[in-house]
């Protein structure tokens, strides 16, 4: 149950459905991945996505509907070094988080302020430190897992994370990034809870709680 | 489109939300593998199910209907050797099938005819071969690929599954054997449309269709 005093923690996700969230290759340059176009092309055209990069128009459908939820839900982010690297030039003076954003890091730098309320706190030492910022951050709203995999991955082990989205769109990768990796047998012990499901052509959306 | 000339075929599965269809250490002494309970207990009690299986009461759900329309549908269904050899002792003279079953398999042997119209049919020279049987004897209902997982993987790598339905239980094995594995990056170029999603509180049904 979210409280006030205690944020949801949430991931939300595309999703192959074999189960990839990046394609293969990935690097700087190539954040994404290899083959990885079906897990995003459904978002670009999402009214509430374009209107959170700084762009007009789009499609006003339940598609953007949910991704307008999970923003406005969200009052902080974490997420890895690498997606930070990677998008911080795409991102520019106003990036759309409208939240303050924790990196994972293991280099300490100063804390950047952009326009729009988007901050970034460098965070050295580990995934825990950087959820108790970002839970005193987010006030009553969610704290965000954004990614890249690895991050998610690590949170996922600790079993930190409270609600999980997956978007899965209809497409197979045969190869890439999956998110669930290395959980290992002790991943069954957790307990799942679907929460809803609400499917349209583009992708599939399932979200799940983990309860104690 | 589903012909009366050409039978669609089918896989339809138990799938974990992070993909596995078994747990680990599969043997013919377990086939489903430790750790693979939540993947199946669902079905258990399902009306439909238990009929199949020649008990009596159980649960009519929507789960329940899914499972009789899954029955019904099914003209003829192929299987692995492995997932022979584990179930032939369970099912008995009356084999939940009643259908025409096609056992992949390097040793021959004769035909065998069980009672309530399940035959089993081994096949010794190879997955296309086995199709083709199993499309004459399905008539205009479908063929389902049964598993185990290694024998619908070899299916869905030739593209020759047209619809393939997965019930996503709310569960995370962590380990275990996964339905997509080693399809490869060209498995990307397969397209999918969903065809329906029910959702129930035992099982996300989603359905998706390969298209041309």
């Amino acid at each position: 149950m979210t409280t006030t005093t205690t944020p949801t923690v949430t991931a939300d996700l595309a999703i192959s459905l074999d189960g990839y969230i990046a394609g293969t290759d990935v690097t700087l340059d190539n954040p994404g991945g290899n083959g990885a176009e079906p897990l995003f092309e459904w978002i670009h055209n999402l009214a509430s996505w374009r209107e959170r990069q700084g762009m007009t128009g789009g499609e006003e459908n339940r598609d953007s509907e949910l991704m307008r939820e999970w923003f406005d839900a969200t009052g902080a982010v974490i997420m890895g070094r690498m997606m930070y690297d990677t998008g911080e030039k795409f991102w520019g003076d106003n990036p759309p988080f409208h939240t303050p954003v924790f990196v994972l890091t293991h280099r300490p730098r100063p804390t950047l302020v952009k326009e729009g309320d988007t901050t970034f706190t460098f965070v050295p030492d580990g995934i825990h430190s950087a959820l108790t910022q970002a839970k005193a951050a987010a006030g009553s709203r969610n704290v965000d897992i954004a990614g890249g995999a690895g991050t998610v991955q690590q949170y996922l082990e600790e079993g930190l994370i409270d609600e999980l989205q997956l978007h899965i769109v209809p497409a197979l990768l045969g190869a890439g990034l999956r998110l669930f990796e290395g959980l290992g047998p002790e991943a069954g012990r957790r307990n799942l809870e679907p929460v809803r499901t609400i499917a349209t052509p583009l992708a599939t959306h399932l979200k799940y709680r983990f309860v104690k």
